[in-house]
């Protein structure tokens, strides 16, 4: 095996018997990890294991939250294969809107080359240091900004991928409307590298807005706030974000620019000041307006703080019907409280997408058994709200079987024909996204 | 095979040995037309069809361009399946931003029950008081707000199908972020009715802008038109449509609010009036902006009046990197010269979407051979210029074989595998999207 990659990628960018690990904790060991140089090398990688039966997993920046990197046990001889070699931006067209960039390219990097001549990539989900385009790609990333600017997907009109048994494709390029074939552009977005590997995407980019207004107003009740969040909605503004926390996040991770004693702290961000003053209206008599950079330097250390209350946490990303949101909340804590746990949660409010998490002493098994029951009454509060498993970080590995608690039958059926029809050998990513 | 028919959706709704035409004038008969009263019957009527290798034909509102729903001659023994009875809003959640609508509702009645709740429903087809949302879904439809609001599907958060052998099944509901599954939602819109026949679909909707402010301004070149449309790019404003016609179409249908002696006409429409300063700027010292009601209302009758030219027509809908624009346009007009035509386009130009047409005389079949063949030649020009050969119609009967000279063979391949896996038997819609 080792000979045979290292004839395509090289011997420097070819490492036996590795230990992967993604932030979900989830490890797992794989026989060995390369790093190919491109698209071509990504195709020969893909044709040396689709003739052996051997499993291939797809890495990116290895800061997802599902395992969605991780070998299984049974996959102890897979081949993990890098894209972060894959990081050049093969053109970039500023004036058109457009930017055509590799898979390993950096969230951020693709974030700031666009801020940097007056465009916006509106996906925002965290780690923007750390993960990269084909696993925003691969989970069909969100954040806070996907209320009004739609997740990753949105922004993507073509992508190069390799499929199956090791062919370079494309589906679609820099045009920005095509409906000549099937949508197996969106089909592979979010597919989590189970229908192949995504090696270059055309990315979408718009002119940046101008100066963000965000709001913020905090509630002595889950239930007022969900209810000023519903206000929000009907004031006829559209935020660019409307994003919440509850009391337990707020003691560990006090705004800055508000006193922290709330039972849940709305946020929202307006793009002109006249939508300000609305969503001001909208929060309350205790709302304000504090500015854009101190509100987001703080909420992007929310999910460190939250874990750093008690050491450790297992988060989740649920997702439900937006006037289901309240009960989604109280129903965490619930949760937590029936498991023996601190249940707290913090999200994306207006997309009804929460990141509901249970506090833990770092090391302590049991508590952390309890953690993944607790997940699993989650998933099944989510379903019984009308909503889903996962809103955000995909299936992966930690999540697996939900879909099928989730999905009618025939439906389940539907998305195991297209993964055969796609991998009839199932080696892409195998236990990854299992209905 | 007429007895089993009425037993599932009652005589009323059977008609035998029909013929089925839409907006491109192509036709086909097929064996029967039934009007099942809902989803279930729909899933009856397909396992009934399914079980007898029976291909089936879903039929909305008659009005797409590419003989979506028109049998081949292959197909007289097919089951037509019109879906004008699933007419129910389901539920309509105004400040929710949501509608749950069958397939049978017509676009315009969306639009009009968004717009009387201050929201809005941005796909804007043509022909919207006949197509049917089912239809939109289809081909995934356009019209001239896609450039800011994007495509139907970006308005889906779910469907409700009937897959083979006759199952309905749901994927994604009003939740507004769903990773759990693969998309199989956004790879059933813009199938054409080839892998399933959508029954419902839960829209998001967004409150409505307010005032709409048209700009347009007329050039004496191509090259100058679209050397404007760059500047509107690069304004940094967001537009919510950018239109183009060239001057034959100025002549057929002349706007009320500029003189239409030219050779290519922008029209922009801001969302404010700062927005409407910076595109009057970007279009330079002739532009004008006149009543949004004015500027649409006779948009809408473009595509007939250029008809009325010469009393009929055919138009097709490439798309092209937007760059390539003017060489698209000039294209149309030389490739209509080598054909002994009359060429003209107009179009959705942010998107680089062009209706290049040719003008014919009513019933000459020599002058309409000439034209499927300009029309062949336009399809090698959109490829040439990297873009495609349909970006908003579909492919249907007309356009069938035109992937295959654009997708390489092994992308071609994973299409076919796809259709293969959900319909094994090929009898959804067979023929349509033909690669």
């Amino acid at each position: 095996m080792h000979a045979d990659l290292v004839a395509i990628v090289g011997a420097d960018h070819v490492e036996a018997d590795v230990t992967l690990e993604d932030a979900s904790g989830l490890r797992g060991r794989a026989g060995a990890l390369v790093a190919p140089a491109d698209a071509r090398e990504v195709a020969a990688v893909v044709a040396w294991c689709y003739d052996r039966d051997v499993p291939m997993i797809p890495v990116g920046g290895r800061s997802g939250y599902s395992g969605g990197i991780v070998p299984r046990s049974d996959d102890a001889g897979a081949v993990a294969i890098a894209l972060h070699r894959l990081d050049a931006i093969r053109s970039f067209d500023p004036l058109l809107w457009r930017m055509h960039a590799e898979a390993g390219v950096t969230t951020a990097t693709v974030a700031r080359r666009a801020r940097e001549n007056g465009l916006l990539f509106p996906p925002d989900p965290g780690a923007a240091e750390q993960s990269q385009l084909g696993g925003n790609l691969a989970t069909n990333a969100g954040g806070p900004h996907a209320f009004k600017y739609g997740v990753t997907g949105r922004w993507v009109t073509g992508v190069e991928a390799v499929l199956a048994p090791g062919e370079v494709v494309s589906f679609g390029g820099p045009v920005r409307k095509d409906v000549a074939g099937l949508d197996l552009r969106s089909l592979l977005i979010g597919s989590e590298g189970t229908l192949g590997i995504v090696t270059a995407a055309w990315l979408r980019l718009v002119p940046a807005p101008g100066e963000a207004f965000p709001v913020a107003a905090a509630f002595g009740s889950v239930r007022e706030g969900c209810a000023a969040i519903d206000a929000v909605l009907g004031s006829g503004v559209v935020p660019a974000a409307v994003e919440y926390l509850d009391g337990r996040c707020l003691t560990a991770a006090p705004p800055p620019f508000l006193d922290a004693d709330a039972a849940l702290l709305v946020v929202c961000e307006a793009e002109s000041a006249h939508d300000r003053d609305e969503l001001l209206e909208a929060l309350g008599s205790g709302a304000v307006s504090p500015p854009a950079a101190e509100v987001w330097r703080w909420r992007e250390g929310v999910s460190i703080a939250v874990r750093a209350a008690r050491g450790e946490k297992l988060s989740e990303d649920i997702a439900v019907p937006v006037e289901r949101l309240a009960d989604a909340i109280e129903g965490t804590i619930a949760i937590g409280e029936r498991h023996g746990l601190e249940g707290c949660s913090w999200g994306h409010a207006g997309d009804g997408n929460l990141h509901s998490s249970f506090l833990l002493d770092p090391g302590d098994d049991e508590m952390r058994t309890r953690a993944n029951a607790a997940a699993h009454d989650l998933f099944d509060l989510a379903r019984e709200l009308g909503g889903t498993a996962s809103g955000e970080h995909g299936i992966g590995l930690l999540k697996a079987g939900q879909l099928s608690r989730q999905w009618s039958p025939a439906a389940v059926d539907a998305a195991r024909a297209v993964k055969r029809a796609l991998d009839p050998k199932g080696l892409f990513n195998p236990g990854k996204k299992e209905p």
